[in-house]
Parts: structure tokens; sequence; C-alpha cells
């Protein structure tokens, strides 16, 4: 599928989505558009992505295309209606767009008659299914090998963790494939659901279902995790998560600046306590066990430094730890596999 | 406020909420509708409830009415045909109609056709309001204590504790209120949301709304708690109720006949596990400790085992323990307070 990801003002660094689409994602991205680097190259950004071009919009290319991909999410999920015309323009070219927003595209009166005119699809990642249903508390009948990722807080790598890992498990020539839960992976892998999106009734179920849905199909699933256990605010969207993919196996992950919860004044528990408490709340449900840690070091300049608070964070934890970026996920997937 | 309660075929052992309205809210209900049971009263039925007749339809009413309230909910939550008369009748005759069904009342044409035309509301409890949002990890800054009840499964009795844990604080003088979680105690009270229906980034921010609307205005606020921490398929739900009330104090709800999940094949934990899970996963949000325990003996027909049920539960818990209507929850409420 040929894509153009929409960036504008915030590529790279505050463009989450368009640099997990271009990381992980199976697409062929024709362009990004961000309007303050018209002209500049994908590369030039960051050399550790698949290159493309960057443009100002989207009348500018004239390659074929099958879909625009909103690659940026502002605070509150609203739509910029600065990117109205690329948007339309898109639509009138007969290109489906794909949004991860809380403004759903499909409740915008002009977009939804402009896909209905032009015969294209406009798919908001973060709406749900209307049908989706209890967890039965049988995610561990299939046959794969289930791995979640966890994390100590929002924002510490377990969607970077999950990709990392699954890719390096298929270099291996291990059969292993993601489970998405958030609108990233979900944009990614065209497919899963967004499970903090989901009414918490059916929150474990939906994730059930992913899992039943792909679990006969592969050896090994990497279900990306949201959020941690112990947040203030989103620690039922990781329960559910928790025990509706009843893992065998988790993958703890944490951050080296992350001391409170981000933007809440609450400390994050220490990494022991963090271990005990995934596997005592995962024990009555799914009985899984904490094997290995991965520790985002972006805030440690040094690679020497970072290699030490890697290893720090392995002693705290008992068990190996990576940071999967930095020094690639082997050590991982090794515990994982 | 003058109700009647639909509890067609079901009253009352089938009418969970019908029996909740009748025992803890503060209408005045001039009927139960039930049609197998037309010309008995609700006192023959089961004698601890206050007593009213029972007939067989709306139309055969003519006390003055200010609502008809839905007392029961069918296994999927679906609007059972039969009931149609009796919901038009009182619309027509200027009725509002409170709902928890999963069905919304305010999606059926001909309702809310009635409901215009004769200037009355349709009150579908399960549908949270729109504008909710996340949790600011701050429910601890209230003068209120809070209590939470908390459970080792579905229906063990955590609404039955949390109203009957109320009403005996007030009979000491003490100023405490309820804080209502699911639809019989959202009806009962007339204020509350339905947390299991709110869309899982947002259960815990509801919570916590509840907690810092009502929390300053009492000196004792108790959360009715949903399912369990623990529980397969619905323990996201818990989880948020836990943190979005950061509660002080705990009273772990079970009942006699509880071994696995209701309906699923997972064993229950042990009840120490259980005070240690809820006390650490607490802990890092806001600490709550579990003070006491409420024990649902319903399945023990004689007195004495009951009592020696209760006592041994005290023992696993090593904490005060009643059973909240056989015994009454002096017990709790010793240790509450």
């Amino acid at each position: 599928m040929r894509i153009a990801i929409l960036a504008h003002e915030k590529f790279p660094d505050g463009a989450k989505t368009a640099t997990g689409v271009l990381r992980y994602g199976t697409h062929d991205v024709v362009a990004v558009l961000d309007r303050d680097r018209d002209g500049e190259r994908v590369a030039d950004c960051d050399a550790s992505l698949p290159d493309a071009p960057i443009v100002a919009s989207l009348s500018e290319l004239n390659e074929p295309l099958d879909a625009l991909l909103i690659g940026i999410s502002p605070i509150g999920g609203g739509f910029d209606e600065s990117w109205r015309p690329d948007v339309r323009a898109a639509l009138e070219r007969g290109c489906d767009v794909i949004s991860g927003l809380h403004y759903f595209l499909e409740d915008d009166s002009e977009f939804r008659t402009l896909a209905e005119e032009h015969g294209c699809e406009l798919w908001d990642v973060r709406r749900p299914p209307t049908d989706l249903g209890v967890a039965d508390g049988v995610a561990d009948s299939v046959d794969a090998t289930v791995i979640a990722t966890v994390g100590t807080d929002c924002s510490v790598g377990k969607m970077t963790t999950t990709f990392e890992l699954v890719a390096a498990a298929r270099e291996r020539g291990v059969d292993a494939a993601v489970v998405p839960t958030g609108q990233t992976g979900i944009m990614a892998e065209g497919w899963g659901y967004p499970i903090d999106r989901v009414v918490s009734d059916f929150a474990a179920g939906a994730v059930e279902e992913l899992i039943l849905e792909r679990g006969n199909d592969h050896d090994y699933l990497f279900v990306e995790g949201q959020a941690s256990i112990a947040h203030p605010a989103y620690s039922g969207v990781s329960t559910a998560i928790l025990h509706g993919s009843m893992a065998d196996e988790l993958v703890l992950c944490h951050a080296t600046d992350r001391e409170r919860f981000h933007g809440f004044s609450q400390a994050l528990p220490t990494i022991s306590d963090f271990v005990a408490l995934h596997e005592s709340l995962a024990a009555p449900v799914g009985g899984s066990e904490v094997v290995a840690g991965a520790l985002n070091t972006r805030t440690v300049d040094d690679d020497a430094a970072a290699d030490a608070a890697v290893e720090e964070y392995a002693d705290a934890l008992g068990l190996p730890a990576a940071d999967p970026i930095r020094q690639g996920p082997d050590a991982i997937l090794d515990a994982v596999l």
C-alpha cells in the first residue's frame, strides 16, 4: 500500500505515529507532509528511519497513492483545520484516509461526503467496533506462546520494544507477530483494537479476541502493552490487557528519566515492586512471569552511561535487560524464546 | 419521587435492580409490575423489603406517578418487547422512564417520540456522559475519608455492603454518602456513573470526578465497587475504581459459595492473597488498606453455620468481618470509622 504521512510542523520528534509507521509499518511511504520541512528528506531528520521525501502538501505529490495517514496527534486529539486541504485533496483523488485522532473523520460531513463521492474509505483507528464482548478467560487456549510488553509508565517504549522483538525474532526465522493495542501499532499492522477506547467492560474481551484470532497462526504473539498497572489514570487499561491476553511472559519496559508517572505527582514503585505486582496480579488469571526488561535510555547521551543504566536495571530486575534501540533486542529475545 | 418498578416474571429473586431500589432507594414505590404475581404484595415475597402492591401492568395503576423504573436486566441487557405497553403507558401519562438496560430507550424511536410529545424524560442509566476525562490522581485531596467496597468476584455483595454501611453510619449520626458506580446504585441514589460502560481511558477519571463532586460535603464516602481486580474479564473496571477513588480504606466482600469466578474456570485466589493484592496494587496510587470483610452467607441455611463461616472469613482476613444482612454491618462499620 502506497501512503503519504501527514506530520505538519511536528516531524520527526513530535510525530510519534509518523515515525512509528515509517519504522514498523509494511507500507510503501511515498512522502511525508510537513510544511516546515518542505524539500528535506526523512533520512536527514533521523538517519535510522527509512528514507522518503518531505513535501509541503498533498497537492505536490504526483505519484499514485492509496492512502493518506494522519501521523500526528495533538494534545486532546483534535483535528487541525490547517490539515483540511490535504485530507480533501487525498479524498478527491480517491485515496483512503487513516486517522488515529479522537476527532472522527467519519463524523465530518465534508469528508464523509467526499469519501462517498470518490469511493474511498475513512478509517478512524481509535473508533473500536461496536460488537465487542466480554472476555471468557480463555486466551491461554491458543497454540502460540504469548508475550506482552508491560510498563512502569506511559511512553517508556512498549510499542517500540514489541515491534523490535518481532523483527528480531523474524530475522532468526521465528514465526512471530504483533498484537497491536494502540493507534500507531494498529496503523503499522493494519489490524488491532485501540484498547484505551474500548468500553471498560469489554477491554479484556477485545484483547482476548485479538489473541484468539491470530494465536494459532504463529508460534509467538507479542502483545503491545499500554500504560502501567500502577498508573493513576490508565491502570484499568493495562490490567485489562494483562488479564485479557493471559500472557505467558512479560517484558517490563522502563525509561531512564522516569521517577514519577509522567504528568502526575505519584512516584513510580521500585523495579522489584513492579515485577512482584505484575506477577501477583497476573497469577489468578494467566499466571504471567516477567522474563526480561527493556530500558529506554534516550535521555542518556553517553553510550557507556547508557550501558551502565541498563546493567543497573537488569540488576534491579534480576533478569536480562537491554535498550532495544541502542543495544538491540537480542538479550531480551534470548530470554523470551 | 413516586415510581413504579417493572419486574415482569422475575420478582423478587431475578430482579436485583428492583429489590435494590426498593431496599436502598429514596423513592416512594407505588407498585411493582409483575404479571406473574398480580395481586400479591412485595412483603409476601420478601419480608425484608418495604411493602408495596404488585400489579400486572401499568394501566392498572391509578395513583399519580412520576416515573417508571425498569427493575430487571435480562442476560445481554436487551429490551423485552412484552414490556413495551407498560413503557408506552407510562410515557403517555407523562411519566419519566428510567432504565439500566444495554438497549437504550433513547434510541427507540417510538419511545423518543412519545417522550417528546408528553414532555417526559428517558434516562438510560448505563449511557455515561460523553464529556468524561482522564483522572488526575487527586481523589485523595477531598476532606472525606473514602472507603471502597472491593470484591473477590462479581455478585458477592459490594453494592449491598456499601448501602448497609451508609445506612448504619447515618443511624449513628455519621455524615456518610454512597458513591454509586453501577446501575442499581445509580438508580437508588439518582446519581453516579456506570463505570463498566465508560471508555477504559476515562474509567478512573469518572470515579475521581464523583469523589471530587461530593468529597467535601460529607465526612465519609462509601464507593460502590465492581467485580474484582483478579477477575478474568472485568479486572480493568475494578482497578480503575480502586485507583480513581484513591480510597483510604477497603472492605473486602466475598460470598460463601464462591470457589471459582462465577462463569469462569479460574479459581479464586486465597483471602490473604486478595488482601495482599489489593494493598500492593493500591500502594502506588492511593495507598489503600483493607480494614474489614463482608461475607455474603446467603447459600448457608443454618445461622450457626453462617456465624462459623463469618468467623472463618475473619480469621483468613485477620480482620473484623460480618454478613451485613444476616448479622448487620456494625462490626464492619466499627473497623471503618
